[in-house]
């Protein structure tokens, strides 16, 4: 066992190999392009890998100033979130300058504002139509909305219309139901690409994925390329969605047990600010993570630095100052940097748009 | 309105002075020591003010780091968190070389590493018993657990027996029932002090407190100092909680509306990384915070950067590009160092033990 200051996060590099391994393949048997979400990692280091060993032509990014950061990596980012401010739209225009960025918006003032961003700036950006396909959260609601937004950029100056991006964020479920939940997706995709065509507009870009349907991906039609993010890690989120084994699971938190006072309880020096608050979407009931050594252990309740688990269920239960090792239920919220073997920069931590 | 990039967090220091006048007198007022929870803010400036304006004659930490970047402003601390690794012990007992500093410890095992820890520093820790009264989280479970504890540490080279701590982190609802609550725990305090008193053992520190019964402190009897942290900012907690107003709320998050695609919906640019995923205690089904410019409006899911809100109750709906308010459910998570007219530094961030 390392000797580690805990909480801290320590990441596997023989499993995060495997799993974009497995990711690369699989784009490569079905002619897909791999643009991984970085915010899992917001790591330099980590989008290099897998730029270099794991299949991926491009990134994808949360916010303007995660952008910023990995253009130092990779000159094809997309920013998976809408710009409307005139703040976010003079960066991107401005990053536009050196490097191929494209943003996805739903609106016209998104359109409008990012178009005289990039007049301003002098640069080109291109543009992909963010669609709905069933999540609810932002994208235009209809192919007719899709075709209306699609015009208004197309020819406009300072943009390109590159063609459009979903996220199947609904879609869950064993296999089965995430097939039929895709041919939906496919056929709303079809409609509105079907729309373009007719216009005489193109989308060269189809851009779908996350990592509960990426190896599911080739069930849609047309699509060009996917953005998953938490392969890179795999989490219980995963495991318990039915996308990944405890063993793909590349990331985990060590911890101490703190306390044992209360009978039938220890408690570990990771809460919410370590855990997340984050309940496990396919299982909320299975508690904050998964205890890798204490299987019968579930984690009823975090505090901002003690997470209380129950241990009536173990066959052995956690010592006094004894280390254990979590999955959490989702990977994506951080990665701090712990004192690991060797400690990685969070480069695009803590950017405030 | 400030030109802000979104999302980010803003202080209103008049707020915030008025919240710390309310306790300062409070205490005053009732002869108790004000030792805050820094943990809320993690800065020493906001932390150098609770001590020079706020009324506190110390300060209280959760982390061994913390209490190492908070030593450069007062030379008298609480790490109220049990030290049970070689890590944490070394580390304050090296920091009780120039501080006063003390350790809340439920466990034979932490009293005796913390001593070996202290004699191998060559410095003397201050020890406070931990008592459950109620939460079930850590905390010696009876008054003669707690004696058995004084004992081991009274007289134990390294160590100085300082008294007891208890966090009545259970007791909710309206005045009349947390006065109730009070009650059993006053009864549990005096039980223990009283067998100390029997066994010749003196706690010179009762330290008990947290916002929401933080100005309910003098229904318990032999308190000796409170340990609030939220009362400096306070959050939906304390309003829905009945401690606070929404004008008492010192800090809120200025979020921009990016999309308004869904009908009934729009989406802003704060999702859990910026509000966390918590739940607001006293009324979980109130949503994820609560918009000060559209109090009709629900936080109704958040993802990472996201934050879907339903504006069918609303009388006028948010529009795209507006900026809008939140007060946070709970502000103890973060502290961001947005960029508001002047920036703090949030000294003691990302400390990993």
């Amino acid at each position: 066992m390392l000797d580690l200051p805990t909480p801290c996060l320590v990441i596997d590099a023989q499993r995060v190999r495997a799993n974009l391994r497995t990711m690369a393949e699989y784009v490569a048997a079905h002619s897909l392009h791999l643009r991984p979400h970085t915010k899992t990692h917001k790591c330099r280091e980590l989008a290099r890998l897998q730029l270099t060993e794991g299949g991926a032509t491009g990134l994808t990014v949360a916010k303007v100033g995660e952008a910023q950061v990995m253009a130092e990596v990779t000159g094809d980012l997309l920013l998976a979130f809408p710009t409307v401010d005139a703040r976010r739209c003079a960066a991107m225009a401005d990053l536009a300058r050196t490097t191929n960025v494209r943003v996805a918006v739903d609106s016209p003032l998104a359109v409008n504002r990012l178009a005289e961003a990039a007049v301003a700036a002098g640069s080109t950006v291109g543009v992909l139509v963010d669609l709905d396909v069933g999540l609810g959260r932002t994208g235009v609601q209809s192919p007719a909305q899709a075709l209306a937004l699609a015009q208004a950029i197309d020819g406009r100056h300072g943009l390109r219309l590159d063609g459009i991006m979903f996220f199947p964020g609904h879609v869950s479920g064993p296999d089965e139901a995430k097939i039929d939940a895709l041919r939906l997706v496919c056929a709303r995709v079809a409609e509105t690409l079907d729309q373009w065509r007719r216009s005489g507009l193109r989308a060269a870009i189809v851009s779908g994925g996350s990592t509960p349907t990426a190896l599911l991906s080739h069930h849609v039609k047309d699509l060009t390329e996917i953005r998953p993010g938490t392969y890179f890690f795999n989490d219980m989120n995963c495991v318990r969605g039915g996308c990944a084994t405890l063993d793909d699971c590349a990331a985990r938190i060590v911890a101490t047990v703190i306390s044992t006072a209360v009978p039938g309880q220890v408690v570990l020096d990771a809460g919410s600010k370590t855990l997340t608050s984050d309940l496990c979407g396919p299982a909320p009931q299975s508690g904050h993570g998964h205890i890798v050594e204490h299987p019968g252990a579930r984690i009823v309740k975090l505090s901002e630095e003690h997470a209380q688990v129950d241990v009536s269920g173990c066959q052995r239960e956690p010592t006094l100052g004894e280390q254990v090792t979590i999955i959490p239920n989702h990977i994506c919220p951080w990665l701090e940097p712990g004192q690991s073997p060797r400690v990685l920069k969070i480069d695009a931590r803590g950017k405030v748009f």
